[in-house]
């Protein structure tokens, strides 16, 4: 099956990392075509990267017959039109958030694409894919904890560029929590509350931060969020589920935690090998194979590293036998030239 | 550039692994070639993957002009003749671990390749590309601990094969351990004391199952290693770094822990939204990718999706503005077909 | 000093726990008399008290020349007429929760100690007492943080009494976090929102349960609180202080933790043994006490324990010369008829 | 029961802690003789405590008719000749370890004691009185966890004084463990092994620093023990124990973590008030008794904070009727004066 050609739109922050992202570490998927209302920065963009162009109009890139899907992190305003000209020409597009910056708009968006009958959008609400809350879904869905009742959520940045307003922390922060309570819940949010205590003198002047939100969902249920996007000290984003027969939280810095009907609390040990180190198996692979694609030595363990282990470990199987110390027998690495 | 074709050897339970690494997450490599001495289960794997040959001879194999480069996952004896033909033929290979099953022979091969003056061989020693020890080991080098003294290492498997005897529990497991000492404190080991404590009551038979490992380096730094592989529990890799003004603990699921000059201990906040979120955007975007190659619909979040979340972040500016709750306006999903 | 003559109004679960606490653990205080309306309770625990008597109206004990102080365990009803009387007698009281059940005769009660110029009751808001939030106090008071900004809590338990009513969530659980809020922001909540998400399956009937509590200060701050009473999991009583740089959560079942302006998270390191093992010795000393009060074997650690960690130092002394295992000699107890 | 009268001889560090102890927080016993070779330093406390009188010599202080028990933390080579006068007359006595500074000499005390026939002598190790051990003794007497097989265990101080030497590591600091580890195990140790590693750049000249030891019982179980007494951090003392069916580990300052046969990690969630907040009960009535025997005002919460919380939940009961934020309704403070 042949490489995907996509299209990244907008390459500023979010956009160029995605470029780099399907580059060197997406499989089955390369960057034909680029594209941001910076011509320059497309330009350049396209030039480092092995048959990839840049192409000046974003509606002719989604048009363009050697693009099969688009990926767009251009800004909010220009989404509308950009996803109608996906639809148009049939293309997938991975959408980054918001679908639009306008309700009505985002509704005939949804209306367009429903007609069609195919689904071609997606909205880059990224925590879904997150292990965290994958795991955390996953634990409401096995039904073991009764059923969901609340959320506490906290979403923290260190600061915010000076130009935040008040309802951009709504929109831009609030959103993703947003789009958690409708994933781990399942049902539509359909009242909401924004309270604002006294600012922390931290905050930029005439920003309403901290500020706390209350949604209610259709069945009844409360999510509480505390929203404040200049702490100074980092970025938290945490998530407790409270549910019929005990609690779970995630964002912790501590590891997932559980707290169950047996008055434990805790979390899993990983099974097995291929858990604990699947990360580190595909790092090793990447690397090495990056490393050998551009012809450059290979930096990982040596030869010379697979011999002492294995001096070590014959001395290691003597002492078993012994009880006591046993010296390891090595010749000297400077005896071997290249080694 | 093109993918680099590689032949995997062997391909039980961990040669599969990789293959299907390889395949499904790996840019910029393909299988080109698998081998394995049962012949159907290599034949097999081929078939479902396009542009993937078996053959039945690693040694043809190696020496196939369309294989760039090859991973070794066969047996340990077999791995002397087959680097040996990688090293014949320039091809780079990846050797799991042992890199042979013997020291004299593994000598052998480190002067081969150090004859042809050229790096060919990485040996499968993955913790070197996990986060955690990777983090330790910057942590290390950063000088902020002072000096490296000590490591305390516990390697706990929850169970065992029947045929797994007392010396595999070095050869195998410690071997691990060998080479974190000496990745991380980048000196050779000079000598070794097994200890065999009276064994587990559910350990298998036989087996010297608990044992204590002490290492002792080139500069009289020292490693105390508990190996224990019929825990029942689950798979427990930890080592704690004692150094001159504080300590580190990795594998504790609890995060890394430090403890510093200061009377403090704990972690490193995430400083943000990429690190925090970097493995939701690859998975988001190789499942997308993933999806719309093989012309299934898109599972991730809908354009109904995005415009739900306008809708309530709309509402949530208005309670911005009056402080109480606001109800979510939004048309019924069932009235509009196929959103 | 003599000791402190106690009278202990109502001996319930909590209040023979207070007996039972000045008795044995409580320096300088004895307990002089005890009254319930039960009497034959009463009765029974003077018995088995050297040197107290039950005493049948609380008036009376309250009045008695043999009294100087009074702990109140009584119902809340009755507490504003045995109040009073403490405050005519002159007698200090610590009174648990409520003060009254009755917000205009707390204010009077209030208003007679004012009008008596001394301070004469205390309530027993317990909290105030525990060492992490007394911990969390000192924090906040040391302005590392800087300015306190919001707190969230939570305040679960496995289960309630089958009378319990909604208002008893607000008047009997919320109350402490009303008093943990006054206490650590040391100002006055002014309004106050109760939101009552659909409630838990296994919650009582009628009960609405969980219930969400906001609380908002002269000030400014909030406080979102979570009463959730019939979780089945078991006791759980959390604060997080969010504040101007940092945050820090006590009540996780991890030790207290905190984040602070450096981008790291964590907690303070024990100085020293007096501080790790202080409740240790405290112990020890007391169980001594005890045993050689009562005349019986005191079995804490004995001489042959004393004898053997001698042996076993003066062995490792001997194996720090020599570097290699050094056999432990001993005497065998059995020799020791006695020992 | 009248108050024991306990002399405490040597009023050092640890004595004049033990006389506090006494004093302060120990129902039951009174100090009622103090003794130092500083004779000033004996005759200043003894002034400052109700009935307590200084005696020169110790065994005078011994002899005493007024004084029922012992406590001795007078320097080791003292306490033979002290722990003999003790037994001879029949007086129980808690003796700071070490039992003697001489293996003969403690045995020469446990063969007098045990001729008497009756336990007099306790040794003052107080980890087996501390929560954290005694927890994990009562997990490991639950079977729960199958056969103990290994500890491992860490001692940790910032610093020592400057004449600390290599030996006193063993004698001062290794002692705990090997007590912890005769209380756990209830078996004694049979061998022993120091080890040490190169030193750490911050220990003092010539100090061996840190050192392991290993430690071997009579049933064949292991113990490794890290020393290190200048680590500049704090005082870190932690003991793992690995048994055949999990792991448990107390110190880690996370609280107490348990590795189970069920593939989890975790703690136990507090049952219930009185276990989680047993301690601030504690120490609220020993404050509220100190304060008024004392005759100084109480400084618990006041019926101010009474009558405060009061009317906040008033109106949360209000507020639970309707749903909406209710203003708390109270007199200002300042309209009673002394309130």
């Amino acid at each position: 099956m042949s490489d995907l050609r996509v299209a990244v739109l907008g390459v500023g922050l979010m956009g160029a990392d995605h470029v780099h992202r399907i580059e060197a570490r997406i499989s089955g998927a390369r960057v034909a075509v680029v594209n941001d209302y910076v011509t320059e920065k497309a330009e350049q963009l396209a030039a480092a990267i092995p048959g990839c162009r840049a192409i000046g109009d974003p509606l002719d890139a989604i048009a363009d017959p050697d693009v099969d899907a688009v990926v767009l992190a251009t800004p909010g305003p220009t989404h509308e039109k950009q996803l109608l000209a996906c639809l148009e020409h049939g293309k997938p597009v991975l959408c980054e958030k918001p679908l639009t910056t306008d309700v009505e708009a985002s509704l005939q968006v949804v209306r367009r694409e429903a007609e069609l009958g195919k689904r071609l959008i997606q909205v880059g609400f990224m925590r879904r894919f997150d292990h965290e809350y994958a795991g955390l879904k996953a634990l409401m869905d096995s039904g073991e904890l009764g059923r969901p009742l609340l959320l506490h959520c906290a979403h923290r940045n260190p600061s915010v560029p000076h130009n935040f307003d008040s309802s951009m922390v709504v929109r831009d922060s609030l959103v993703h929590e947003v789009d958690v309570t409708r994933f781990l819940f399942d049902e539509e949010i359909t009242s909401i509350q924004i309270i604002t205590p006294s600012p922390s003198p931290g905050a930029p002047d005439g920003l309403a931060d901290p500020q706390i939100a209350i949604l209610r969902t259709a069945s009844g249920r409360h999510v509480d969020v505390e929203l404040f996007v200049s702490t100074g000290v980092g970025y938290e984003v945490r998530t407790e589920l409270v549910a019929e027969k005990g609690s779970a939280t995630i964002g912790l810095d501590v590891g997932m935690i559980r707290k169950g009907t047996s008055g434990s609390w805790g979390g899993t040990i990983t099974p097995g090998f291929r858990e604990r180190f699947g990360q580190a198996y595909d790092t090793e692979i990447q690397r090495w194979v990056d490393a050998v694609r551009s012809g450059t030595n290979v930096d990982g363990p040596t030869a010379w590293d697979g011999y002492a282990a294995a001096a070590v470990c014959e001395a290691g199987v003597e002492s078993l036998r012994s009880g006591g110390p046993v010296e390891v027998s090595m010749v000297s690495r400077e005896s071997i030239p290249g080694a």
